[in-house]
């Protein structure tokens, strides 16, 4: 049910003191949840643009549980914890070696041709519902 | 009572969509905390870096109320919504010609020498409290 | 004849070595250049996209003199060094406390509406021209 | 001889024409020098790191070729074209379904322990010359 993707901390990720300085998070983050449409919604981000659809965010909140390191692997994961009729959340977590790194939820709000508010699609719909989680 | 600081949108923080690419709003919420230091707290990033102290970000909520373009002139404005013993949380928020683009709580901790949690030093203190919000 | 315009060296730049992340330079020529182009050439980027013109870049050299570090003022200077008919190539260099950083040889070229290769406009090639180098 | 490596166009690198910025070039150009590091010369980043040793970039050449678009798949190619006693210079290029985007000539310099400049060690240097192109 869960969505995964591994990515490794690089150089250009970290900061003077050595760990991932924070907005670098929210590029992997856009990654897989990028990576998430192309691969599980069968919809990437390039289909997206072309057809003048995008899915901002509206909100996100962020729990910084431990610094990750140069070198260090992350495991992602993403679930859907709300799908709303034209808006989606999901949790999304980095864990290395098992223990947590961060944790974000963040709101997405489908925005349809000419990047106006509409509904999920009827193919879309069912493809974010297979990734809700069953506490949501 | 409030920090306030200005900053352009430019073309490195833009999206294909032609709005800012939301992790690079957490680069210029990072910018106006680190100015922040310098101007208010007399403490520049690169002193504490020297000391091996830190400011290390524990937990971050945003909301994105509207899209900024290529251009927008942003006013930042920083608050102290809350200063506990080794921790202190802000209120940033970004206007453009009056109006929300987002608006970011977000809670730091401080890691004295050696990068061990410590209590705000005696200097520091005062000078955040100085920015304490009424509301807080 | 020089255009000038300085910034400082900060916490997003820097890599686990404390220094200047070589591709963060760039992000700063490029906001140099689009400054250039706002201030001097009376063009800002905003408006560029809006027409579906564009100044992409077609070659960069560039000397890496010294580290930069947390904290740092950077001096920028840009000069154009040649003229071309649909093309230009400048020369940014970055100084702090008067010795040099980096030297960037940068051509970019014009493209007019449509993205379509053509002459720079009459209003454009003067203002161009007046910052190009005795020495060119 | 030639080192191989393969990445997408993601959102986070392009601009708001819709293609890659160029200073996200280099952010991947350091992950291709970075991963070559890890696999070929078995001296990842992150040990360099701790030993106090670094390989900062003297100089680099670019040729854009062709513009990149979101969802591209770039192969990227990196050869040793001169190997100095204390420095490297690489040939990086990006192609996509066999056309060049863009060529990089790049040289380091290493610095052994202390930051201060040295010869490469006995056991990096043949592995550097074993991607040495036959044309240098």
């Amino acid at each position: 049910m869960a969505y995964h993707r591994q990515s490794r901390i690089e150089f250009n990720h970290c900061d003077p003191a050595g760990i991932v300085f924070y907005p670098r998070y929210y590029e992997m983050v856009n990654s897989v949840i990028e990576n998430f449409f192309r691969d599980e919604i069968d919809w990437p981000f390039e289909a997206m643009m072309a057809q003048g659809i995008g899915v901002p965010t509206a909100r996100i909140e962020t729990d910084f549980r431990a610094p990750s390191r140069l070198g260090d692997l992350l495991d992602w994961e993403l679930v859907v914890t709300k799908l709303g009729r034209a808006s989606a959340t999901f949790r999304i977590t980095a864990l290395s070696a098992g223990a947590a790194r961060i944790e974000v939820i963040q709101t997405l709000v489908w925005l349809g041709p000419g990047h106006r508010p509409a509904p999920w699609p009827e193919t879309v719909r069912p493809r974010l519902a297979a990734h809700l989680t069953e506490a949501a």
